[in-house]
């Protein structure tokens, strides 16, 4: 194991100190438990929206921590779920009485940790909701997860309930748009090369010379198949075909479509995997009317992409296109 | 090699069409000679700004054309200098009355294929300068370069020559305001693995599972010394004190500090690395007023860092902070 780190205990502490430095201006952060916080939290008369989950997937979840997303986000160790105090912590710090929605990746240790936490935090007579997002069409269970996995959906689902909440939507409002979101967005995975957990000091999974994994999880878990490798044009089809048929999204759709590297892959390969799935799905007849490109949940230095469709609306489009200051994703209207 | 492509030979193209895709309202993409223009270009009264180089290393260059950057991009074939009459073409596409500046990092080829293409745009009638960056202090002369290597430094290059002309600079102006910069900026790279060229198929290079590159180009060129691998203090200790005592920068200055991946670099060390030398250059009595932290200029999906330090005054803060609206860097003053 070759990386830029000093001991692979301290490495999530040590990471988060740069971000601090590196983002005063939108986020504060504590290091015991760790925490990425909104500098200005807590937002008066604002439903709080907080995720989380392992480290290891930047900028997921920190670098969306600001105006128009997160209120917080609770990273644990690499790969491992955050504690329940570590989540109770971030609900304490940025909740009022609009109440909080926790939005939580589909993994065991997750869904277990921030239901107790939200458990906690209504003892203490906050207000607090959980949605559980699951939209990884690869497998329906897997390593670390009953039913599907939570993958590149929460995404635009962490942007569109932050602009809500921004705007002042109700705790109600939030929690039933976060449900429609998740109702309607579907994500898959490819792996071509295997992330190395800095604890675990060596490769997560083995995979030839010639093969990809097809459904890869965030964490290196089993996809459908391992495949051999082939040209761009007939994995990127196999993508979109194993997304579009899933939901299925069918021709007049309106789309967000958000090709994501999963860390190593050159932004050379992203784009053009981007263009074949925009001709693809216009093949379908299938509108893609917004589109992200770029590493934003990854898999430490994995090669390797996902391809997430979310259907659109007018609603839908008009939060995604407002206004967003973060770490990562930065826009006005 | 296992890669999300289809022909190598057309690596490039592809990954331009996905780009315009993202992309429509920022940027129009012309595939022979391979140009990215500004969607709105040529902007009349205006200093084009114009870039270009090798492809393998994106965001750069392509992912900063647009307002308050650059007005063109010409994408070479990977780690290949453009040909002349493309960046003659970029001229044509985007220069009127008031000039354009050429940025061109200093690789034999590039300085060559630029020089020609301003004396064919020259003949024409059109204004056009050239400036060249040599920002690398790793080593004095390179495998493809006379003289420091073109790098890090040209993202603030081309960010606040692009800002200067979005204001109305004159052509003497920009100019000058480059050549200010480049006097004052240097970088420092690190490998740990070696990129692979699509059409050559194999890494550039070798690396021992103990060893680190340290002064690497972004083609993978030779750099100072190869080092036994180290802890991240230390590392970042010897890349802050290569750039620092470079120019020299001194106690009392004030900097933007740019922490960029080389591509395979995960966000979790990238940030970890920018947090060290944001201390060892308070220690230093150093300045820190602007970062940069993130993939910008990249060398496929070779996993290292650099650094660049960038002296700033009033003049440049300002610029810096002007607004911009590229793929890759986008914010409003």
């Amino acid at each position: 194991m070759k990386k830029i780190i000093n001991d692979p205990a301290n490495v999530v502490t040590e990471s988060l100190r740069g971000l601090a430095a590196a983002h005063a201006e939108l986020l504060r952060v504590h290091e015991d438990p760790a925490l990425v916080v909104r500098a200005d939290a807590p937002v008066p008369d604002k439903v709080a929206v907080i995720s989380g989950g392992g480290s290891g997937h930047e900028p997921l979840h920190g670098g969306f921590v600001g105006p128009g997303m997160l209120d917080a986000a609770v990273p644990g160790a690499v790969f491992t779920s955050p504690t329940p105090d570590a989540v109770q912590a971030a609900v304490a710090a940025t909740t009022g009485a609009a109440g909080a929605l926790l939005i939580v990746k589909n993994y065991t240790g997750d869904v277990l940790n921030f239901e107790t936490a939200a458990e906690l935090a209504a003892a203490e007579g906050l207000e607090v909701r959980s949605v559980v997002i699951d939209d990884d069409v690869a497998v329906a269970d897997s390593t670390f997860t009953a039913g599907r996995r939570g993958v590149g959906g929460t995404v635009p689902l962490e942007k569109i309930t932050g602009a809500a909440a921004a705007r002042g939507a109700s705790l109600d409002e939030v929690e039933a748009l976060a449900r429609k979101v998740i109702g309607q967005v579907r994500s898959i995975g490819v792996a071509l090369t295997a992330p190395t957990v800095p604890h675990v000091g060596e490769q997560s999974f083995t995979l030839g010379d010639d093969e990809i994994e097809f459904g890869i999880g965030i964490h290196g878990e089993p996809g459908r198949e391992r495949i051999p490798a082939e040209p761009a044009d007939a994995l990127i089809e196999r993508m979109v075909a194993a997304v579009a048929e899933d939901l299925p999204f069918a021709a007049g759709d309106r789309v967000l479509l958000f090709t994501n590297s999963m860390g190593g892959t050159p932004q050379l390969e992203l784009y053009l995997a981007h263009g074949i799935a925009e001709r693809r799905l216009a093949e379908r007849g299938i509108a893609v009317e917004r589109r992200l490109v770029g590493p934003y949940i990854t898999s430490l230095e994995m090669q390797g992409i996902s391809i997430t469709l979310l259907k659109l609306d007018d609603e839908l489009i008009d939060l995604w296109d407002a206004p967003v200051n973060t770490a990562a994703l930065r826009w006005r209207s």
